[in-house]
């Protein structure tokens, strides 16, 4: 029972050796005693307190309320899959953060890694054509958390997709109307949604001379633009990655095009690719733009173009990306800036990178379903990351003042003497009866101004009385908690009826 | 790529060489051929499709909605805890069946076996010594599955817990009260929530001569009384577990009270221990006796009585256990017989066992707080396994005509010709704009008649029309789905307002 669980692995230091550092991990663990269980949650997992919920539960359901308005069925599936299931969809990074289950003999599975793989494995498995289907559930990734950022080893995702053969960016444009849509609702300050494609990328890479080996990786770095400055990303691709130098400086001219052009618009930054005269000869290069343009014209018809930014150096990790890719950021978090103006001093603002983020995934169900033409389904989604969005949510309810209330109780029962837990059970027993959210105390005896107090500190809006005399007499004091002072004296008969109006009228 | 499950470790026959079992297994390898991956979700799991969804929350709101009413909050806790955390709360057989998390380095997590156990972790680590929650996730359970009953390695469990210190059975009543509103409002046949004590238990063992280390076996045996009979269940203890024949004789006399007496009500048997010249005399056994009559005029107060059976062989295996013990079971459930009569036919009847279970466990907070007295933190709770549930509603809903409603449409946007989609994405806009539920098609040009049978197939109330000349007139067409003659023609700015006024009168 007395076991201690083992060190992280995190790399040891070179310079010390293994015996000093043993000496180290001895001492620590003596420190620790024989304390039979460390309490904690497992690293990079936390729990959810009664408030956090409150909030949690608000953002999810300002979320499922988006994907029903655009019509979505839900489904779930199992927390693990087979592990084959999982095994090379996640590109280079994501297959080594996946968690595996134990072999404990059986099958050997994983615990999900997003819900993206898992819908189409039941694409697949069912034969389904068309679905547009809202996922909310929590996937696991074992990458090195950073809990102040809302980035977790287990964390929910919300995903809405629709799968089915459409025409042309129709749907795509909708999972950006839905992304607007949310981020509006949830009032988080300025968002960006950026947006590019997989053939824009592509045909970059290609013209600059990196070789189609080379995508995956070089995606990898170009990615990290929107944090990097271009010289450290070139550093990474031409002396970690050996990508060649004249190529990596040919592809500068591409992917930073948006950064050079800042003030240019959308159709503006387009342009850019068919007047130069290589990549307006790029087959990749004129079908993304073709692409883009008619996805900027849809969204532009669904009211949902304000914040949407193309953005050429943006590069997804996932392997199954095949068309149109997006992200999206909240541009600048501040406390004060949550009521529209900006604050200037940094060390107000929370940064938390992307908080959605999607694409067309047209392959995936075909290579469940075994490849061939017929039975694949195209699909496209979006997904929202929302535990950076709990974070700004959760330090929005720290500064602001929040009535905190974590439950539902519409009445409660007390006794203003002692000796009436009967008659405080026969009360609360009919207001249930009645359908009424009650609460009475635990207590055989509680006191008067204790439970007035728990009322208060629950934010309870109600309170029976039960006294000896007004028992005897068939009344009940029925008090509003706020207001003290507003006593009524009532019969427990009208009881129910009388509440009923002041909830009406109140709560 | 290519890769074979490993097989489930399930008994060898022993009456084949291995050599033989081998070459089979072999065989089995080649049939399933270069098939990449497996299209199915691990044993002892299972998807929701989105009509398995629309049952699942329906079921999940009832009994959210009861602990609602009773003042829960809730709260939540990550879906593996550190090994230590679950090391030896599950008695010897529980143990066996914690599913682990492979060694990745860092540390050693599995998945939660119930949601009891990680919640006494959260009030230990928090130092909470009041709380009524209710918790609703997923735990996870090795055991051999059997699907038609429900029976599931991952399957939801909702929890009702009160922690505190308080008087005697007055939070076990709330807990009974709870159970017999959802169990009521879910309608699915006659139940018993059957009660016992775990003091009655160790009096009964202790009078028969069963030594304190075999408590936890003996009581494994004894709860399986439900199921088996009498002599199975002695000739389990006497020559498997080796209890001496007297003790297990002697025990019979206690342990089968209920089954010998049927008729009797509650206060009746519970007197006949204490008319028993040795039980009467028993500390453990009179102190139960004493409680369990407190906790029936408890549950009588509040009106939940009707189904509670005393039942003395109860011995829930799980070790945390220290004072009242229940569990709900569905007595007989037929199809003909959820109407309120019973079907005669035993083939249309499905067991489905146990579906609520709980008790008092005044130990298991102080466990983790280091086992100090001022620590420790009294909880009695209750829990469903809804699973079971889900698979009684879907067996129900299989058999009646459903709606089969899986979506939240109000109203659908078609188009009666070819080359109307931007007209049809700014109708749709403007319905988003306005909170309405709309769809409209993701294909250019989709025919009328496919519009419209999608939208019946769907249950979608409400479809505007979009034609050429009525578009040119400033006017759209109004049709109920159901009633497809019903078509009023509008004028486009009205069109929130006509739709407003008919989902208020008719959806």
């Amino acid at each position: 029972m007395a076991k201690v669980n083992s060190p992280e692995t995190e790399p040891t230091n070179p310079t010390k050796p293994v015996k000093e550092q043993l000496a180290k991990a001895m001492e620590k663990k003596a420190k620790i005693g024989d304390a039979k269980v460390t309490l904690k949650t497992p690293k990079g997992t936390r729990d959810y307190g009664p408030k956090s919920m409150v909030i949690r539960e608000k953002v999810l359901k300002t979320i499922v309320d988006t994907f029903k308005r655009h019509g979505a069925e839900t489904i779930d599936t199992p927390v693990f899959e087979l592990r084959d299931v999982l095994l090379g969809k996640y590109g280079e990074e994501g297959g080594k953060l996946v968690f595996d289950l134990a072999d404990q003999g059986g099958e050997l599975c994983s615990l999900r890694y997003d819900l993206t793989v898992p819908f189409a494995r039941y694409l697949a498995m069912n034969k389904i054509q068309n679905l547009k289907r809202y996922h909310i559930a929590k996937v696991y990734r074992r990458d090195q958390p950073v809990m102040t950022k809302g980035r977790y080893r287990e964390f929910y995702q919300c995903d809405f997709d629709i799968a089915g053969q459409y025409d042309l960016m129709v749907p795509e444009a909708e999972c950006i109307r839905v992304v607007d849509e949310v981020m509006t609702q949830l009032d988080l300050g300025d968002f960006e949604i950026r947006l590019n494609h997989r053939l824009l990328l592509e045909g970059m890479f290609s013209l600059s001379g990196i070789a189609d080996k080379d995508f995956k990786t070089v995606c990898s770095s170009v990615d990290k633009l929107d944090k990097s400055p271009w010289a450290e990303v070139a550093n990474e691709l031409i002396n970690e990655k050996k990508i060649d130098e004249a190529a990596v400086n040919k592809l500068e001219q591409y992917v930073r095009l948006r950064a050079q052009n800042p003030d240019l618009d959308n159709l503006g930054l387009l342009e850019k690719f068919l007047e130069d005269p290589e990549a307006s000869q790029n087959a990749s290069i004129v079908t993304a733009v073709k692409e883009i343009k008619v996805l900027l014209e849809y969204v532009e018809l669904f009211g949902a173009n304000q914040n949407v930014v193309f953005e050429p150096s943006l590069a997804r990790g996932l392997d199954y990306y095949t068309g149109a890719i997006y992200e999206v950021v909240i541009k600048e978090f501040s406390f004060s800036g949550l009521g529209g103006t900006k604050s200037d001093n940094p060390d107000d603002q929370v940064s938390v990178g992307s908080v959605a983020a999607g694409g067309r995934y047209d392959k995936l169900v075909g290579i469940f379903a075994g490849g061939k033409g017929k039975s694949n389904v195209p699909c496209v989604g979006v997904s929202f990351g929302i535990e950076r969005l709990f974070s700004i949510m959760e330090a929005k309810a720290a500064t602001e003042e929040m009535p905190g209330r974590t439950n539902a109780t519409q009445v409660y029962v007390a006794a203003a003497q002692k000796g009436l837990l009967k008659a405080r059970m026969n009360v609360i027993r009919q207001l249930w009866d009645a359908g009424f959210n009650a609460e009475t105390s635990f207590k055989a005896n509680p006191k008067l101004l204790d439970q007035m107090q728990y009322c208060e500190a629950r934010f309870i809006p109600w309170v029976l009385i039960i006294g000896e005399s007004e028992l005897a007499a068939g009344v009940i004091q029925l008090k509003n908690v706020k207001d003290r002072e507003d006593v009524k004296v009532i019969p427990i008969a009208d009881m129910e009826k009388e509440l009923t109006s002041r909830l009406n009228g109140s709560t």
